[in-house]
């Protein structure tokens, strides 16, 4: 297949985005890169770093070290490092929602993302909880939010509820639809023929056969044996504490955590620097940066580039991934 | 000063323990040894893995390899590995009292326990809900459960209670409490003249400003404000995913987190072999191993004894701690 055409969002101009982007487009890669940015900022933290940067045509998109196709979306003011500026907050959104809307109409294969500043798009007047729930929104898609490093893929159930809320939030439905994307996407995008997925309980130890709670006996199992009668491979559910252990680990292609704080704290052990952010079940695959904007980092030169190299890679794997399936179907 | 007299309890006959004690009596010691159990059982589990096996008298404990001071507790019926019989509940709940009674007396320094099998018990009659809360009731202390390897030590705020519960279990006193003992054991126990506790928030993203829940802003931030009024040094509330980031991770002493699947997960990743449980809270020094009783794997001598010899190594150093506080005092 011809190289996968990326689109390349760097967020937050007065964050690490901009300079990571910078770096991105310094490594001989196997995918076209086009960004969707302000041309200034992205030639100041070029200059900052010292290194080359030739902006070319978007529709031209190449994969030469040293250049990047730019789609200029321009701030509303010029971007200061570590400065977050609520009014560049509708370019930051822009340019998200411009980069995705190629992607569904097909000009672009597959989306990368830097980190966003929550609280200055909300100052900036603009409802945002999340870029993913943004890009879900805006195709009309469920989508699964998962985390994943060399060690271990992290699949969430729930995503960025109140503890409290989150056992009610445990419905069948929603497990299924979570499932249903997960096991879908693993085979589609990593090519993946018949993935085994390790699904968490609830409550600790599984709940212990009910000795604590009962989420597992009225609301998982049952969900689990159903869809092992469909034909997935299903292991669980298991308790979350030993459920990473390396040795079990190795034998699930995914873990679904119930809710947040059960399933990252491993995976960001494990590996945060080469950690990325996927968002299941859009039409397109969609990677970002598992960081913050890291303001005070800004500018500096000193931000560590690894996780936006890991999700351009593992997005141009995933457009592979799905062009290989494709292909034998 | 002398040598630490640890009381050592194998816990369920059926399972690893056993064969585990015996293991451990064979390794060069730097305290003495007394344990409490069948010694039918125990000679039974040396003969199958064919290692010397000197019981000795119990008043008189010792410190050469290969022989343990035997306390005896004798079971209703022969032990059978792999299976667990009710018969012997009693067996194994008294063998757990009278080692703990003796270190109250002040006959021992400190106790190590092996793996229970709760059901078993549970079906010989007995009401037990786990070895923790067995010794919290019988020393009246309120205790403090803390798993630690060579990475990281977790302390817990809630321990095994349904997900649902756990947001309104955390309370300013019950936090208050479990802050209190978990510095106490760690300047007392282990010799930290200051530690530096990390306390994790209850919600992903510790709360994000009460975006995400209100228990941070309403409940850990007032009290942790007080204590360090009070002179703690305390770091937190803090997201439970990143907290355990490796660098962030060598500059705390132990991370307070709010419930079991919140903490837990990284210790075991971390370095399950090595892992123990340690009670906080209670008169004397109590280490368990953070296993089960892994009836599948009894009897077979494959079962790695690398907890309970952590657990004793760490009950050791605790007494030695202990004693080195009180010197100085």
């Amino acid at each position: 297949m011809r190289a996968p055409r990326l689109a390349l969002v760097p967020g937050e101009p007065a964050g690490v985005g901009p300079e990571l982007c910078v770096r991105l487009a310094q490594r001989p890669r196997d995918h076209a890169l086009t960004a969707f940015g302000d041309p200034d900022t992205l030639r100041d933290a070029a200059a900052r770093l010292g290194l080359p940067l030739e902006l070319t045509d978007p529709r031209d998109p190449g994969t030469t070290p040293g250049t990047l196709a730019l789609q200029e979306v321009r701030n509303a003011r010029a971007a200061s490092p570590g400065r977050a500026d609520p009014a560049n907050a509708r370019a930051v959104i822009d340019a998200l929602l411009d980069a995705a809307a190629g992607c569904l109409r097909g000009e672009f294969d597959g989306l990368v993302t830097g980190p966003v500043h929550k609280a200055t798009i909300n100052e900036g007047g603009i409802a945002y909880t999340g870029t993913t729930e943004l890009l879900a929104d805006q195709a009309g898609r469920e989508v699964v939010m998962m985390l994943a490093n060399d060690i271990v893929r992290v699949a969430l159930a729930t995503t960025h509820l109140p503890l409290r809320d989150v056992a009610d939030a445990i419905t069948a439905e929603r497990l299924a639809r979570r499932l249903d994307v997960l096991h879908q996407a693993l085979r589609q995008d990593f090519g993946i023929a018949d993935p085994v997925i390790a699904v968490l309980g609830l409550n600790p130890h599984a709940g212990e056969a009910g000795h604590l709670g009962q989420e597992e006996i009225e609301v998982i199992e049952p969900l689990l044996a159903e869809r092992r009668e469909a034909g997935m491979r299903l292991v669980g559910p298991l308790p979350a504490d030993t459920a990473f252990l390396p040795g079990k680990l190795r034998s699930f292609d995914a873990v679904l955590a119930m809710y947040h704080d059960q399933g990252l704290p491993v995976l960001k052990y494990s590996g945060f620097e080469q950690a990325v952010n996927i968002t299941l079940g859009l039409p397109y695959p969609r990677v970002a940066v598992d960081h913050g904007t890291a303001l005070d980092l800004a500018g500096r030169g000193i931000a560590d580039p690894s996780s936006l190299f890991a999700a351009a890679d593992t997005c141009a794997r995933m457009v592979r991934g799905r062009a290989a399936v494709r292909g034998r179907s």
